[in-house]
């Protein structure tokens, strides 16, 4: 454990909550770095928050601690868990589909269920406030070392793990069917579930046009040739691109202008971007 | 002491104002811990910095200076004051109702008057961020030990505290009568003055049912039966139920839902729930 | 160096990219202390990057290390630049004109470029988030002491910084003419391109009144009589008043009220103000 914790919940920053589960980690150490992954994840949305994990996750050192808050069955019987990532970080999460992207980008390597001893002292009146009293604690106790991985609570198999369906592409020599995961957000860029891997099937060169359509079901709402370049800059201000984005995932652009908006392009299923080789 | 600096105010995150704050601290002394409660307060609105401090501060260890800058009197005759709480956590802030919510449920031990000695250098051409150039400057000194809690200033008697009126429901041993002081922001959960202490009053069992009434001056907006329950999930999605929240006042909400959008609620004064016995 | 790194970017907070370049400081060395000054810059305004940077930097010590990402250009021929200013902080940005205002107002020693060596090992895959593989890698590898700043690049010279126009008044004995160049956000005051020493050569005495006078363009949509003052409690609630701000430019505020709502003033050029001399 490097001693460093990263938090990330739906519950904004207009009050006192993420304060207050601050507040539990320092007491716990005083010597803790804490850090923010997000905290706008939209209420429940457990999708937003696995997605957000991947795309800062892997960039933090091994033995830094994850804690992630979003978590519509509090006080239901969904598990509290900790998985540690093949990268060796940790992620300590209700279980409920927040480790889906993770898992498929970086791989987890193990799961243990939070026992119910670790629970912050004086804490018994509340039932509403895990992120404060299991989780933060929790995980402000792993990141410190006041206690092991091993400690924890119960192995638990990685296979079953709560994780989103519909993850990955379709995927020939010809054609990949992807799904639109998310976009970048404040740019309104398309970014897909079509990784690098994936895309390098179609073994398309730089510069090379695609014939790409976005589906919402089955009515096509964008439909044209688009070059793949490595950056925006490559092409001409307000013309589209096919380029890897920086998880290395296939995303698709207009140069300093807003792809979503300009089409009305919306997110997750049934969003598709189909992505065609044009014969020769 | 030990180091540790929260700051909070209503200056928003969108300038530069809060980092210069975190500059003038981080000059003071290097090895200062700056952690943020929230800069959203709605401008002006001390009533909210009062109710943010409450949620925060009794999580935090004791020796961590609070810094709250929700300031509309700044250049006016309000003290500048440090209070230091029960707790042993300390606050520095104007003398204009922020200290209110954490003196009802944490309790006040002492305040002292800043003194105007306390003034970062250079700063006598700019008169109007009091902020940056007494509170975040004093607050960091007294974190970092660089001036001790009684070289503030002079004590002040803790009864000349300007403070909220009406911070407290009227209880019976059938009857309970409070306002609605916030909102779970993101989550539209009504929250209460009503204490778990001031709450057994009337005795109320796990599952009990309870008249529950809602109103806006005269006017009732909300009136039904709802259970007295330990956490969203012991209802059906959906539905209502009365709760302990985190800070171990009443809540009122419905499991998955907005209360507050559904029916139109909003906070403070003249906003009142009455919480009433079935007779058997 | 002092080992504090603080980000500025137009990435928001709703998504994982700036907890990303955290994660790529924080894997270059554990020891940086991370700050931020705001990620809310909207997207590709570099005229409110420079802005903001002027209102933090100068409070923080000299050894300070700032990074900001808003970058237009991302992936073009703009150089990646290293400034270092007259008090000692260190800015890493695009040469795009984000170091305008603290050129301005604090003075630029001396400029250096990023060499194509000082990028994160592995994102040769990546070509669109310099931010995090470029000039968050750099900031880090530079406030922790990795590199040295003469190792950043070669230096090039200050006169060549890309540099917004028109970013000072026009000065005489009896008239001043400056431009609005941006809101105090949350409250609605003028904050003019007017510094004290510019307003110096007026000779204007605490309490004289001035003949103020708002132009969009060349129509006038406000005139009146405004004191000078020292800050907002000096003249009654929603009176209006002309102050040094805290920045030490002139400001325009109504107090407690909303001078840019009440008069539908915007800012930048084509928003000029005029300050006059009364006859007497």
């Amino acid at each position: 454990m490097n001693g460093m914790l990263v938090m990330q919940s739906d519950f904004g920053l207009s009050d006192g909550a993420v304060a207050a589960m601050c507040g539990v980690a320092m007491s716990v150490d005083e010597n803790l770095k804490i850090f923010h992954l997000t905290h706008d994840i939209p209420p429940f949305d457990t999708f937003e928050a696995s997605y957000r994990l991947m795309q800062a996750v892997p960039y933090w050192p091994a033995g830094t601690v994850f804690v992630t808050v979003v978590d519509p069955g509090v006080g239901s019987t969904r598990k509290s868990i900790v998985a540690k990532t093949r990268l060796g970080q940790y992620i300590v999460t209700p279980d409920n589909g927040s480790l889906s992207h993770i898992s498929r980008a970086v791989g987890i390597e193990s799961v243990r269920v939070i026992s119910e001893k670790n629970r912050r002292q004086n804490s018994e009146a509340s039932y509403t406030f895990h992120g404060r009293d299991i989780f933060s604690y929790t995980a402000a106790r792993l990141a410190s070392g006041k206690i092991r991985y091993e400690e924890i609570g119960e192995e638990t198999d990685v296979k079953d793990l709560v994780l989103f369906a519909g993850l990955h592409p379709e995927v020939s020599e010809t054609r990949i069917r992807g799904v639109i995961e998310t976009l970048d957000v404040r740019f309104g860029s398309l970014w897909t579930n079509i990784s690098r891997q994936d895309f390098a099937a179609m073994d398309v060169s730089d510069g090379e046009n695609l014939d790409v359509s976005v589906y919402h079901d089955r009515t096509r709402l964008y439909h044209s040739f688009v070059p793949f370049k490595h950056t925006f800059a490559d092409v001409e201000i307000g013309e589209p691109l096919l380029y890897i984005n920086s998880m290395e995932y296939i995303g698709l652009a207009l140069n300093q202008g807003n792809f979503a908006r300009a089409y009305n392009i919306g997110t997750r299923e049934p969003w598709y971007i189909v992505l065609e080789k044009i014969s020769q």
